[in-house]
C-alpha cells in the first residue's frame, strides 16, 4: 500500500469512528511527522462541523473537574465529546500526567468521550497550531462538541484559546490577589465567565471585580459576558453553563460574528502554518545548521554584527526574487 | 541631520551614559519601529561586556523584593545595575504596573539602578527578541550587570531566562502543589536554586524536592545548583545568593562553557530575527494583508484547503530559487 493510500484508509477508518485510528491520526499530528500534512489535507473536506469550546484559568481553579462535568452534560444531550487537555504546568509542581490518567478511567466507559492530554514538552512554539489541528481530526471524526483545556498563564495558552468558538474564562473565589495569576488579556477574551468553587467566602467579591472591569471596558460588539456560578465537585451550576454556552453561539450565529470569527481564526492559522514553512524553506535551503551554528560564533565573537546579517539573508532571498519580476 | 547621523547621535550620548538618551533608546527597540535596527548596529560593537542574570519563579515568590534586594547588593560593590522586569500578569490580578511604578520610586535617589518594565500587551511571540534587544541596549549604555525578571508560568518567559548567563529560579515554602505552578522545564534551566519567605514552614521540604530531582537528573556539565535560602523582605541571604551566582559564573567561564553558551543564545536570536525578517519580506511581496484575508475566507468558507494552500506559497518561492541555480 502507498503512502497515500494508507493516509486515506487512516482517514476513513477515523471518519467511521475507530478509535485506534483517531489515536493514531492525533499522534501523528501532534508529532508533526511530515505524513501529519497528507493526513489533514484528507481530513478537510470532512472538519467544520464540530462546536470548539475554550476553557481557560488560573492553577488551582478546578478547571479538569468543570470540563469533566461538562462533557457528562453534553452527554445527557447525546452529543459526543472530544477534550484536549493542554498542561504546561511541572510533573515536579503539578502532578498533571498522573491526574490526566485518573480523569481517562473515570470517562473509560464511555466511548462518547475521548479525552487527550497534551504536554508542551518544553517545545518552542507551535503549540496553539499543534492544538487546532488535533482539534481538526477530533472534528473529522466527528465528534459533536471539542472542549480545549488551558490553564491561563501564558500567552501560548491565551493562543489556545483564541481558537475557539466560545471561550470559558473560570476564576476562583478566596486566592489572593498575588497567586489568581491569569495573563493579561485572559480577562478581556472571556465570553462567559465561570466562578467555580462558588460556595467559598468571597464569590461575591470575585463578580463584582468581573462587573467592575466590565462597565469600564464595554466590548464592541454589544455582548455582556454572562456570570455563571458553579461548583464543580457536586456538579451545581453545570446545565447553566451549557445554557450560557449555548445563548452566546447563539448570538453569534444570528449576528454574523460567527463567520467574521472562523476567517480571522483562520487568518491567524494560516501565518502560523507559513511562518513555520518559510522558516523551514529557509534552512533547508539559504542557512543550514553549520552555517548557522559558524554564524553564531563569529556573533558571540563579535567579529559580526547579526542585525546586517539578517539583512543580508533576507535581501538575498529578495534580489533573486527581484531579477524575476 | 540624518536618520543616520540622529541615530549614531543617539548611541553617542547612550554611551556616555546619559539617561535621556537610554530610555529613548529602549522605546525605539522595543516599538521595533524601524530605525531600532540600525540603532542595535550602531551599538553592537559596544555589548558584550555585561553580565546578565536571569530570575524566574512563581507568582507570589516575592522576585520583585528579591532582585530589588540583589541590586542593592552589587551596588555595594559600585557596580552599576539594569533591571529588565517582563510581567505578563493582568493588572486585573496582579497590579503589576502600579507596584513597578512603586519600585521605580523606591531606586529614584539612585541613577545606578534604571529599571525598565516590559508588559507583553497581548503581542504574538517576540518577547524574548526584544528582551534580548533592550539587555542589548543596556549593556552598551555600560550597566555592569543586568538583571531579568520574569513570572515563571508560560514558554516566553522560559525563552527569556535562556538568554541569561545564569538562571535562578526562585521557589518559596508552604504553596500547595496545586499553586506553585512553574512551567514544565524551568526547574531543568535553574543553574542556582532560591528558596525566599524561607523562614516560612516547609523551606526544608521544598529543598529535600529539589535534591531528590537533582539526584535522579544530574546534569551533563556536572554542575549541582546550589539552594540559596533568603528572606528578601529582611535582606537575608541576599549576600550569599551574589556570591552564588559569581562562582557559577567562575564555573562557566573556567570550563569553557561561557563560550558555548553564548554561542548556543545567539544561535537562538538569529533564528528568531531571521523567522521575523523572512516573514515579514513574504508578507510584503507574496501574500499581502488583503491577500492573507481572502485565502482566510476561503478556507473558512470550504472553498480552500491550508495545508496544499501553504505548499503552494512556499513552493512558489522555491522554484522561483530554483531557476536560478
Amino acid at each position: 500500500m502507498s503512502l497515500k493510500q494508507e493516509i486515506q484508509s487512516l482517514a476513513e477508518r477515523l471518519t467511521c469512528g475507530d478509535p485506534r485510528a483517531l489515536a493514531r491520526a492525533i499522534t501523528l499530528v501532534e508529532n508533526r511527522v511530515s505524513e501529519s500534512s497528507e493526513l489533514l489535507k484528507a481530513l478537510f473536506p470532512r472538519t467544520g462541523r464540530a462546536h470548539v469550546i475554550g476553557l481557560t484559568g488560573a492553577p488551582g481553579a478546578g478547571k479538569s473537574t468543570l470540563v469533566d462535568q461538562l462533557a457528562r452534560e453534553y452527554r445527557k444531550e447525546e452529543k459526543t465529546v472530544g477534550i484536549i487537555a493542554v498542561d504546561p504546568t511541572s510533573p515536579y509542581s503539578g502532578g498533571a500526567i498522573l491526574g490526566d490518567r485518573i480523569r481517562m478511567g473515570s470517562h473509560f466507559a464511555d466511548p462518547g468521550i475521548y479525552i487527550r492530554s497534551m504536554a508542551t514538552r518544553g517545545s518552542l512554539g507551535g503549540l496553539a497550531r499543534t492544538t487546532a489541528d488535533v482539534a481538526s481530526v477530533l472534528d473529522a471524526a466527528g465528534r459533536d462538541i471539542i472542549l480545549i483545556e488551558t490553564v491561563g498563564v501564558g500567552q501560548d495558552e491565551i493562543d489556545i484559546v483564541r481558537l475557539a468558538e466560545v471561550t470559558v474564562v473560570i476564576l476562583v473565589p478566596g486566592m489572593g490577589d498575588d497567586v489568581q495569576t491569569i495573563k493579561a488579556g485572559i480577562m478581556e477574551i472571556a465570553d462567559v465567565f465561570v466562578i467555580n468553587k462558588s460556595d467559598r467566602e468571597g464569590a461575591e467579591r470575585v463578580e463584582r471585580e468581573i462587573r467592575a472591569m466590565q462597565s469600564l471596558d464595554p466590548r464592541e460588539d454589544n455582548w455582556t459576558p454572562p456570570i455563571v456560578k458553579t461548583v464543580a465537585t457536586a456538579g451545581e451550576g453545570i446545565a447553566e453553563l451549557a445554557g450560557t454556552i449555548a445563548s452566546y453561539q447563539e448570538f453569534v450565529a444570528k449576528s454574523g460574528l460567527a463567520r467574521r470569527k472562523r476567517i480571522e481564526n483562520w487568518r491567524e492559522r494560516l501565518l502560523e502554518m507559513l511562518r513555520d514553512a518559510v522558516m523551514q524553506r529557509v534552512l533547508q535551503e539559504q542557512v543550514g545548521e553549520g552555517t548557522l551554528a559558524a554564524y553564531a560564533a563569529e556573533i558571540a565573537e563579535h567579529r559580526r554584527d547579526p542585525y546586517s546579517l539578517v539583512e543580508e539573508i533576507v535581501s538575498g532571498v529578495k534580489e533573486k526574487m527581484d531579477t524575476l519580476r
